[in-house]
C-alpha cells in the first residue's frame, strides 16, 4: 500500500509523458510555430505602456502584463504587442488547453452551426437546440470521470462550484427530509426571506491554501491570497488543514503521515463542532493539487480517507478540477490518480474544457 | 412635478416607437423573415420530446420547454425541430437584441481577428490584445450611461452583480478608514478564515419581488420565486418592499404617492436597523423595472429619493440594468426616465449586451 511516497505522483506522471514524448513533438502541435523566444523590448515594452495608459482611463487594470498580439501568438508562443516572443507557461491562467491559435481550434468557429450557436445565445435550459443531446454526448460526457453519469454546463469555474455547492446542499436537506422534495409552506416563506428553515444553516468545508473562484459563496471557501478577501463579507465556514509535507517525501514518510492524520483529525472535529453550531457540513470542497494557493499536493490516502469521512457524515465530496481538469497531469482527471474506492460525488471544471460544469452523480443533479 | 402617474412611463416609451414605427420596418431587421407563426405539431412535438428523453439521460432538463433549429430560426421567429414557426416573445430570456441570425451578428463571427478573440480566451485582467482598450472605447465605453466613466467587464449577469457588491464594500470600507487601503495584519489574517475585521459584517439591501442572479451573494439579494431559493443558505441582509401600486394610476394617486412614502421610509427604517445589528448596509440594488418577478414598476419619484437615503447613510446605489439594459424601454437603459439628480453608482448589465459587466463612478471601481 502506497501512501505518502505518492502524494507527487501527479506531477511526476505528467513530466514522464513530457520526457517520453520529445519536446520536437510538443512543437508541431501548432505548424509553423517560433522556436524560441526572443525579447526585443523590454517587458511591458513602450505599446503596452501606452496602451496600459489608454485602459487605466476606464479600466482598473493594475493587475495588467502586457498587451498580447493573437493574431501572431501561435502555438506555445505568446507575442506582445512590442514584438516579444514569449515561451508561455501561463496558459492564460491555465485555459489554454493546445496553444494558441491551434488550427483545429479555429476550424471550430468556420463551421456555420456553430457560429449560430454563439450567436443566437440559448437559454440552455428552456430552448437547447437540436443538437445539443449528440454534442454533449460526443464531448464533455465522452471524457466524464468513471461513475459520474450526470452533467451540468455553466459559463465559468467559480459559477460551477457555487451551483455545485447548491446541489449538495438540496442533496443535504433532501435526505434529511427523508428524500422528498415536498416543501412545508413555513419553508417556503422563510427562503424568500433569506431565514430558515427554507434558508437552512449549512457549511461548506474547504481548506487552508484553497481557491474556488471569487464570487462570494465560492469565496467562502477560498484561502490563497488575502488580497481576494479583504473589506468582503463571508460565511462562517469550516477551513481544514491542507497537508504541508517536508521534502523529499521519501526521506519524511513517517513525518508526513503523521500529518495525514492530523489534517484528517481536523477534518472530523470542524465537522463536529459546526454539527454543534447548528450549521452542518453539507459539503467538503477540495482541489487534488492547489493550484492558485502554491503547488500544494496530498497524498492518495488523505484524498481516500478524506471520502471516507465525508461519507460517515453524509457530506457532498466535491473535488475541484478546474485547474486540474483536462489532462495535464497525464489522466483526464488529477482524482483518477487516487485510487478513491468509488467515484467523487462532484467534479467541477472550467479553463481548458473551454466551458464551465460539473459531472455529478445523479443523487446531486 | 410628476410623480407616480410616470411610473410606467418607460413601457409608454417603448409602445409609443412601436407604434410610431412600423411592424413592417420591425420585420425587415432581418430579410427573409417568416411573416407569420405556422404550427405543425404539438408543442412541445414527437421530435422535441425524444430528445429531451435523451437528454434527460444525464442532464437535469425539468425546465426544456422545447428543442429549436437555431439555423432555421431567423428575426423574431423561433423555429423548433418538429417544424413550428412561432413568434418569439421570450427572446432567451430578453438576451436577443435583434433577433436570431441577425446577419450583421454573424458577420462578426466571419472576421478572423474576432475567431481568435474567441479561441484565445485571452485573460483580460493580465494578457489583453491589443486592440481590447480601443473595442471597449468604441462599443462599451460608447453607451455608457452619462457620468459613469469606468467600466468592469465579466461573463454573466450574476457574476456582475457579485463584482459589484465586493466594490461597494470595498468601498464602503475604504470611507471607514478614511480614505485609505492600508491593511492591519489583523485584517489580513481574519479575512483568510473568513472572519471580522478583515470580512466585515456588511449587507446590500435588495427589494421584495427582485431578481439579481442564483450565485449565492446574487440570490440572498433575490427574492423573486421560492424554487430559486429553497435548501440554500443565504445571507442575513435586509429585504425592503418594493412598491405596490394601484391600477390605473391616474386614478390612485394619492393612494400610490403614500405607497412609495410607506416602502421609502422602510428602507430608512431597515438601513438603521441592521446598522444597529452591527451589519451596515453597504449598498442597495434594485431593478429599473423588477422583470423575473413579474412587470413591477416604480415611479421616477421612488428612485430619486432612494438614491438621496443611499447618499445620506453613504450606501452604493446599484442599478441592475441586467434584464432592462440595451434599449427595450426606448432609451439605452431604463434608469435615464428617471431623472435621477446624479448617476447611480453603479449600472450592471448582461443579456442583450451580448456580454456581462458594470459601469462605475471611479469610486467604485
Amino acid at each position: 500500500m502506497y501512501r505518502i511516497q505518492d502524494a507527487a505522483r501527479p506531477a511526476a506522471t505528467a513530466a514522464k509523458h513530457f520526457v517520453n514524448g520529445s519536446q520536437r513533438m510538443a512543437s508541431t502541435l501548432v505548424l509553423g510555430e517560433y522556436t524560441t523566444p526572443v525579447v526585443k523590448a523590454e517587458v511591458p515594452g513602450p505599446k503596452s505602456k501606452k496602451l496600459l495608459a489608454e485602459l487605466s482611463e476606464f479600466q482598473q487594470s493594475g493587475s495588467v502584463q502586457l498587451f498580447a498580439d493573437y493574431n501572431k501568438s501561435l502555438g506555445n508562443y505568446l507575442v506582445d504587442v512590442d514584438g516579444n516572443v514569449l515561451l508561455d507557461v501561463y496558459t492564460q491562467i491555465s485555459s489554454m488547453p493546445l496553444g494558441y491559435n491551434h488550427p483545429d481550434m479555429l476550424k471550430v468557429l468556420e463551421n456555420d452551426e456553430n457560429k449560430r450557436a454563439v450567436v443566437n445565445r440559448p437559454a440552455l435550459g428552456v430552448f437547447p437546440a437540436g443538437d445539443w443531446p449528440a454534442k454533449l454526448r460526443n464531448t464533455l460526457m465522452s471524457v466524464a470521470p468513471k461513475g459520474l453519469n450526470s452533467l451540468t454546463t455553466m459559463m465559468c469555474g467559480s459559477c460551477s462550484n457555487e451551483n455545485a455547492y447548491k446541489n449538495m446542499f438540496m442533496k443535504y436537506m433532501r435526505d434529511k427530509r427523508g428524500g422528498t422534495s415536498d416543501f412545508t409552506d413555513l419553508e417556503k416563506e422563510s427562503c424568500m426571506i433569506n431565514m430558515p428553515p427554507g434558508a437552512p444553516k449549512l457549511s461548506i468545508m474547504s481548506f487552508s491554501g484553497s481557491f474556488h473562484g471569487r464570487t462570494l459563496g465560492a469565496l467562502s471557501t477560498t484561502h490563497s491570497k488575502y488580497v481576494h478577501k479583504l473589506d468582503v463579507p463571508a460565511f462562517d465556514w469550516p477551513i481544514a488543514r491542507f497537508p504541508v509535507y517536508k521534502y523529499p517525501l521519501h526521506e519524511n514518510l513517517a513525518e508526513n503521515e503523521k500529518e495525514d492524520e492530523r489534517c484528517l483529525a481536523d477534518v472530523e472535529e470542524l465537522i463536529e463542532k459546526w454539527e454543534k453550531k447548528g450549521c452542518p457540513v453539507a459539503g467538503i470542497i477540495i482541489e487534488p493539487i492547489q493550484s492558485e494557493g502554491g503547488d500544494n499536493h496530498a497524498s492518495p490516502y488523505f484524498f481516500q480517507k478524506l471520502q471516507k469521512i465525508a461519507k460517515k457524515y453524509n457530506a457532498g465530496y466535491l473535488i475541484d478540477e478546474v485547474q486540474t481538469g483536462g489532462g495535464p497531469t497525464g489522466k483526464m482527471w488529477c482524482h483518477e490518480h487516487f485510487d478513491l474506492e468509488s467515484p467523487p460525488d462532484i467534479v467541477t471544471f472550467s479553463k481548458k474544457m473551454q466551458t464551465g460544469g460539473y459531472y455529478s452523480k445523479p443523487e446531486f443533479l
